[in-house]
């Protein structure tokens, strides 16, 4: 059923940014603002929240029995059909709610071409909607982080496992296959990404996904994966070494050890994301390595894998209890080898900062 | 490659639609234009096609090495990192490439939030591009068309195994799972949208994606999959009666058959997708369940699972020769039950209509 639980922090947060309406589309917004989630395709549909605590859900005639189910019985639905389209509909709706010429922000999942035709419709003033959306859940309650604690203990396990089962000769493919039988096997609900599985050169492009190769003797293997335990995610990656580490590999893997100890190091109450991002930055930067440190030192995690705060370069934003965020800076030397370590960081509500993932950083080895 | 093939057609349509630019995502569109088609996530990128052949593409850092393998080594390419975001990249290319105040289509993955921030950078007419995109690829080529033969023959196959395969006390997860695996023992690349296995009551909901129930003596089990091959989608739905059937089911979907028939007799070369569908419409309104077909007759397939033609009540385009689309009226009971039978069908070049999948359309029974 519609959980109007957090309701009131978003009316607070849309008052506070003059926001009149939100809209999401099928997406984990909606899911945490909601506790549902449709499988949509090409048609519209999306909840619309409006600061005085009225909503209405619009979806097409083959999705209204789906969805009825989630509201109850009086909601107010717009159903629309193939034959009419989804336009006379919504503009009944925004009329029908009183808001047209209000300052509508919109959720990630809704298509551009539909912004375009809302725009055709009806005299509205659209703001992207995403930052106010994640600030609903940026801060994690203790329950919330409960069950990011077992959704990190599930990716150590799944990382540990790893180490026993992959050898050379097998493919990329396989050891993702595997990497989803044991999250299930453990008690996941499911994956929170697509797992990246790079050896070779395949590591130097920091999301891979061709998982093409098939690992070598002497091949740098990156592992980055993560699973969904109760709607939330967690997210680990570790470089592991194939039948031993040359000595160029082991200098670039420690940098990035230290780089990550840096940041993890850094991230405490009150200090801002930039600070973070530069504490791991300096540290690469100053062994000669900037160029290949390619992306953000990190990036919040909760309901979706990425979310706010952004453990980036320009987010001055401070870190507050019941953060929960990323750290993994990396190494990636184009067309050579990229290596990264990566746990997930929480400020906890007694203001420590607490490392979920408990996976050694130590050089991995696997036998030949 | 970056496959330059199709940009002719495509400057003849941005042309005649007074389009100086379009603007596609990661999709299957790109694709289908270019060859290749990048995991993402909520980085943007996208590829920026001119009305007289230039291009340019712009990712983060994070993609780069990836995506320079598809393009010539002097391809315009602009790249942004975490710490800037990608807005003054964008503008930049769009400065350079001369395309402020000029009439830009963006393609159906483009987000609303992008293009928020998009308008809020420099001044273009944004338009809706999907139409204009689909056009690209709604006539499909002989050898299109051998490819989807293959494609629907894999899927009568499946559904072939299924009859053996189903029993009562199996979930419907199970014999999703199944329908993968056939898939893939067949020689699929991988499916063309995830099955829906729908059971009991389920199958009122025309898109249940649950997945949740156990097959029952006397149940009605309604099947929609498809694969995807060389990068063409099939797509088939059957209705399986477990056990037996009653009067009531029989008389249902007998109907269903019917109305699915004069559609199919009806989508001749030169017919409107509006007549089409009304055909359908009328088999079943003059029998009096009108209001239980709740979806169009049927959609274009090709490289997506949906595109154009979209064989509905609003759409007053003409098939023509090399036109690919299922034919799938429905009949839902919300509540009680779904039925339907979906075939893809084609105009060919020989200007014949060509219903592509074979598996019989007569009641099944499988055994309890």
């Amino acid at each position: 059923m519609f959980d109007l639980s957090k309701m009131d922090k978003l009316s607070g947060l849309m008052r506070k940014n003059k926001i009149d309406a939100v809209v999401t589309g099928p997406s984990n917004t909606l899911e945490f603002m909601t506790g549902f989630n449709p499988v949509g395709c090409e048609r519209f549909q999306a909840l619309f929240i409006t600061c005085d605590r009225r909503y209405f859900y619009i979806c097409n005639l083959i999705y209204a029995e789906d969805m009825r189910r989630w509201f109850p019985e009086d909601a107010p639905f717009y159903v629309w059909n193939d034959g009419q389209g989804f336009h006379e509909s919504l503009k009944k709706a925004v009329t029908d709610f009183g808001l047209t010429h209000k300052r509508i922000a919109l959720g990630e999942t809704i298509r551009a071409v539909d912004l375009i035709d809302m725009e055709s419709l009806f005299s509205c003033e659209f703001v992207n909607g995403v930052s106010l959306l994640e600030e609903l859940r940026i801060i994690k309650t203790e329950q919330d982080l409960d069950k990011m604690r077992t959704a990190a203990r599930l990716a150590d396990g799944v990382m540990e496992d790893l180490t026993r089962f992959i050898r050379p000769g097998m493919t990329e493919k396989e050891i993702k296959l595997k990497i989803e039988d044991l999250f299930m096997a453990k008690g996941a609900d499911g994956l929170s990404f697509s797992p990246i599985v790079a050896c070779g050169a395949n590591n130097s492009r920091p999301h891979y996904r061709e998982d093409a190769g098939v690992i070598a003797p002497k091949d740098v293997l990156l592992l980055d994966f993560g699973c969904r335990y109760q709607g939330f995610c967690s997210d680990i990656s570790r470089t592991f070494f194939i039948g031993g580490i040359s000595t160029e590999e082991e200098r670039i893997y420690t940098l990035a050890g230290e780089a990550q100890a840096a940041a993890v190091k850094k991230a405490r109450e009150g200090v801002r994301c930039c600070d973070v991002d530069r504490a791991a930055r300096d540290c690469i930067e100053k062994n000669g390595m900037g160029d290949y440190f390619l992306n953000r030192t990190g990036h919040g995690i909760g309901f979706d894998v990425h979310e706010a705060p952004y453990i980036s370069g320009n987010n001055e934003r401070c870190l507050e209890r019941g953060m929960a965020f990323s750290i993994e800076p990396g190494i990636c030397i184009p067309g050579q080898v990229g290596m990264r370590v990566e746990d997930i960081v929480v400020i906890n509500h007694q203001g420590e900062t607490e490392v979920l993932n408990q996976f050694t950083r130590d050089i991995i080895i696997i036998k030949e």
